[in-house]
This record gives C-alpha cells, sequence and structure tokens, in this order.
C-alpha cells in the first residue's frame, strides 16, 4: 500500500464541506478564499507520542486532541474555525490506526465546520503536526498584549483536571471517566471566543498551565496580576483532591486544559456575566490586573502563596 | 533552557519582514491580510530524519531543504510564496543545532520573500514540518488536472541528479560537489512556476520521480502520455552515468530533484521556448500528452522502454 493510497483513502473528505476551499486535498497546494474584510489567523501544533500522548495511545482520541489543540488557539484569538492541514508521521501505514485517527479528526472537524484540506504522510516516529486556519474581522483579533491594569482575570470551565488524571495515571490510580475526557478529549472553547472579541483586551488558551499562560498575557501587556486562589473554578473531583493536598499546583501549574483565560476592563464585566448565564459556559472571575510586575497568588485568609508556577515545559520536565 | 526560550530567540525575525503580517511569532495564532482578488495556497510537508535526511544531516541543509520542498509546491501551483509556519520537533534543545538550521531557513525564506509567521517546538524524533502559503490571482493556479492530449509535456532544469548522489552515498562512492547541492540544497523554481501561469495547462513538482509524478498529472487529467527517452535533459554527471550503466529509471525514477514538470497546449509552446531564451532557466519539451492512457516511455530508435516506472514510495521502500 502505497503513500498516496492512504492519503486518498483517508483524508479526501475529512470534516465539512466548504465553499470557500477553491481546491482542497490532492494537488500540490489546497487553494482557499479568505473574505474580503477578514484577516486569516492561523497557528501549527505538533503532538509526539512518549510526550503529549503515549504511544499505544487510542488513536481516535489522538485524532480529536490534535485537531482540539489547533482549534483552542483560534478560539483564544477570537477566530471563526475554517480550515485544517495535517502532517502525519507514522511507524507503519496501519489502516486501523489511520482509520480511528480520521474519525476523531472528522468528528471534531465537522462539529466546528473545518474542512481538512492538505496534508502529507511520511514514516517515522509516531507524531502528528496540525496546521489550523480560521478567519477574524479585520483588527478585532484578541491578542495576548491588550491586558491594562485594573482589568479583571477570567477563565473558562475549570482548571486542574487534566493534570489531575495525569497525576493519577502517573501514580498507578484509577481515573474517573470524566477525568480521563477531561485529558483525552478536551472541548476547544470556540464559541466562548468568539463572543469575546470586542469584549476581552487580552486572551490565551490554557495548555501549559493556568499560570505559566497568564504570565504570556502579562509579560505580553508589560503588568502584572493578583489571583485570588479560592477562586479558581474546580470540578468536584480536582476540589477534592485540593482540599485533600492544599496543592495550589494542581490548578495553577498543570496543562492540556484547553481552557481561555483572558481579561476584561471593568465596564464590560457585566455583559461577561450576561454571557456566562446565557450560554451556559462557565466564566470565573478570579483576579485583577496589577501595575506591579509579577504574579501574586493570595490566599483565603489574604496572604501570598509561595511557590513559583511555572507551566509545563517539555524540555526541562521531560514528559 | 525552555520551549519558550528556543522558540523567541531564534523564530522571532526569520525571513522577510511583510506589510501584510498583521500579527507574527509570539501569540495564540499569526494573522494574515490575504490580499483581495488572490487565493491563498498552503501546503504542508514534513521531513523526518532516517527517511527524507540522515539524523547526523548538516542542520544547515535541513533547514533549507525543508522550507524549499514547501517553496516547490508553491511554484508547482504558480503562487508567489509569502509566509510559512514551522513545527520542529528535536530530541534535545540544542543552540547550535537550531541555530544551524535557523540560518539555511532563514536564507532561502529571504531570497523569496517569505516570513515565518508561527511555529511550535517540541521534544522527540528529529522531525521538521513547514507549512508554506502563497498567493494567486482568484481562479489562475495551475492545477494537476488541466493536461490535454496534444499538450506538449515539459521540464525545467534536469532530473535525475539527487538520484545519483544518493545511489552514490548508497554505494559509499564519492558525491560532487555538484550533485551534494543538488541533494542537500535543491533551487525551488518559483520563478518559473510564476512565469508559467497562463501558459501551463497542468504543473507539478519533481518531489517523487517523474514518472510518478507525471503519473499524478495523467491520472488528475484523465489522459495518458508520450516521453521520448533522449529528450530527458540531463546534467553531465547523469549523462555518463547513463551512457554506462543504460537504466532510464535514473531520471524516470528518483525523486528530490523539485524540479517542475508540466504541461503546454501547442499553441503556446512558442511562448515557453521564449520564457526559457529570457529566463535563463533550462526548459526542456519531452513528450506529448496522449488520449490513450498510460505512460509510454520512448526510446531513440523508437521502440518502448519496458520496465514500469514508480516513484519514491516512503512506505515501500524503506528510504
Amino acid at each position: 500500500m502505497s503513500e498516496f493510497d492512504l492519503i486518498r483513502d483517508y483524508f479526501c473528505h475529512v470534516g465539512a464541506a466548504r465553499r470557500d476551499v477553491a481546491l482542497g486535498v490532492g494537488d500540490d497546494c489546497a487553494l482557499l478564499r479568505v473574505p474580503e474584510g477578514f484577516d486569516l489567523a492561523v497557528s501549527i501544533d505538533t503532538l509526539t507520542a512518549g510526550v503529549h500522548f503515549l504511544p499505544d495511545g487510542d488513536p481516535e482520541s489522538i485524532g480529536h486532541k490534535v485537531l482540539a489543540v489547533g482549534l483552542s488557539d483560534l478560539a483564544a484569538m477570537g477566530a471563526e474555525p475554517a480550515w485544517a492541514t495535517l502532517a502525519l508521521t507514522l511507524p507503519t501505514a496501519d489502516r486501523g490506526w489511520i482509520g480511528a485517527f480520521c474519525l476523531g479528526f472528522a468528528r471534531l472537524a465537522k462539529r466546528h465546520g473545518v474542512q481538512l484540506v492538505g496534508g502529507d504522510t511520511t514514516r517515522g516516529a509516531l507524531s502528528v503536526t496540525v496546521q489550523v486556519h480560521g478567519l477574524v474581522p479585520v483588527g478585532t483579533g484578541v491578542q495576548r498584549r491588550g491586558a491594562r491594569p485594573g482589568d479583571r482575570i477570567w477563565v473558562t470551565g475549570t482548571v486542574g483536571d487534566a493534570g489531575l488524571a495525569l497525576r493519577r495515571l502517573g501514580a498507578g490510580e484509577p481515573v474517573s471517566p470524566f477525568l480521563r475526557e477531561r485529558l483525552d478529549r478536551p472541548l476547544p472553547r470556540v464559541t466562548a471566543g468568539l463572543s469575546l472579541r470586542g469584549l476581552a483586551s487580552a486572551m490565551i488558551d490554557v495548555s501549559d498551565g493556568l499560570a505559566a499562560d497568564l504570565g504570556h498575557i502579562l509579560e505580553a501587556s508589560c503588568v502584572g496580576a493578583e489571583v485570588e486562589l479560592p477562586a479558581l473554578p474546580l470540578s468536584p473531583e480536582a476540589a477534592g483532591y485540593l482540599d485533600n493536598r492544599g496543592d495550589w499546583t494542581l490548578p495553577l501549574a498543570s496543562g492540556d486544559d484547553y481552557e481561555l483565560c483572558f481579561t476584561v476592563p471593568p465596564d464590560r464585566c457585566g455583559a461577561v456575566d450576561r454571557l456566562a448565564e446565557r450560554s451556559g459556559c462557565r466564566l470565573s472571575a478570579i483576579g485583577v490586573i496589577t501595575e506591579k510586575p509579577g504574579l501574586r497568588c493570595v490566599q483565603a485568609d489574604g496572604s501570598d502563596w509561595g511557590p513559583a508556577c511555572t507551566g509545563y515545559d517539555h524540555f526541562a520536565d521531560g514528559g
């Protein structure tokens, strides 16, 4: 079975069928139409076996997750998903694996109106790279650098679930279906991201850990922040873990949650509250942007919580 | 040294500085402006150690080649290069390697006005994925499916040089600087590709071997072809090898040349001749498109040359 058969069989009709695709999979390039008045938002991400997922991990989940990671970047820019390209490196041309991978990828793609428009398949150590392409009205993309002192800091959903799943897996403990789903099949906050365009002054997705990713906003915006630890939104399981251990690194420093962290000027926070009610997406205010640089984490009694919080580092941590 | 330092140090200012980049490296997405009246052409390619290059290969050449492979796809569509994204998977964060890689990548990027706008760096087996983005006036992209019976078949430059370099390396024989350059630092035919817009009825780049890549044009266009073997353009070294061995698989079935193969209706062939004179790029007519399907290779005495010619297959051949 040749590389070309592989590509033709599986990748020709993945995801939505879009009218703005002038030429899809199967030529030297795809040809895409960006509508007038829109910026093209692009992001590329790689997941590798042994670092981002287990070598014998479920291929359907891997297909889902690699696209979810990209869509989460589009969400953090407030961009509407449109197209994806896929570079797949596999040790062998295993039809079962590829079929399951495509299923996970295609389901999430269809859900968000994304069409797979191009790809490459090569032989090597298992690794998946996806580039996502989205559209955002010119000048309205939500960047990291717009946070100002006094802006409130918000986060979608709950944080620390994927990290708790990893800790349990690492300790050989059982992992609940809820935590497993949060780790393996994160749902990118695409709708929330679109709704926050015009409301958020800065936004990022939580892929490396809340403290590290908020840190990127602080650095890009030349500001600091105070986060109220008791305000961090936790699932019941993560809350139970924290009650037992009191270890705030779980919600602050574990990655892979793919929630959005964003800042909002005080006069727009009412609109964010109403958005939360209307959308059913949990949106929690967790702190405030300060002029003083650095990230201060404040406990319930008003005292600072000490340990430095840095996110997941692919080279330092191993994986 | 963290992943973020890596990215910041090396990837912020690679290649040209373009005014149509609203937001470059360093946020969740890059924001790009596609001008009105243009299609966006995209192509993604992966090179992996052990398959496409030696694990201890020169990083500067790898940086050059991975971008060249993408630019060659844009050339084959007649698209003008604009932006690139880069996903780099490395076993260790080796500054020397990354610096040399960036140098090779950046030199070729600048030469073609390409800006690196986004990237991802992960830990794992050495592998490099690049997506290129180009611009082509709406509806003028040169696809594979436009060849018609009677169209002449052309190829740029010479074919078989990279293949000869690989054969010599495989046999432990010395490789001339010319062949080495052809293998390690192919020059994508960007200018030729742009000039052929409006002249070529179909076009593809020769990455898997002339027979296989011409085969993609034939299949997409539902036609066949006759190629005159004596008309294949060869470098002096490849011609010498062929004189000794009479093995036409060298120019027909070896990949990695990154020349363009294209078809031209008879009434436009004069314009292609004039283009060759004007541009200094060797353009050779090597055969004709036929109604009868299949690829017929004709020798100097008019007889058919037998062996089936298929291109490089990543899964079947090993590498």
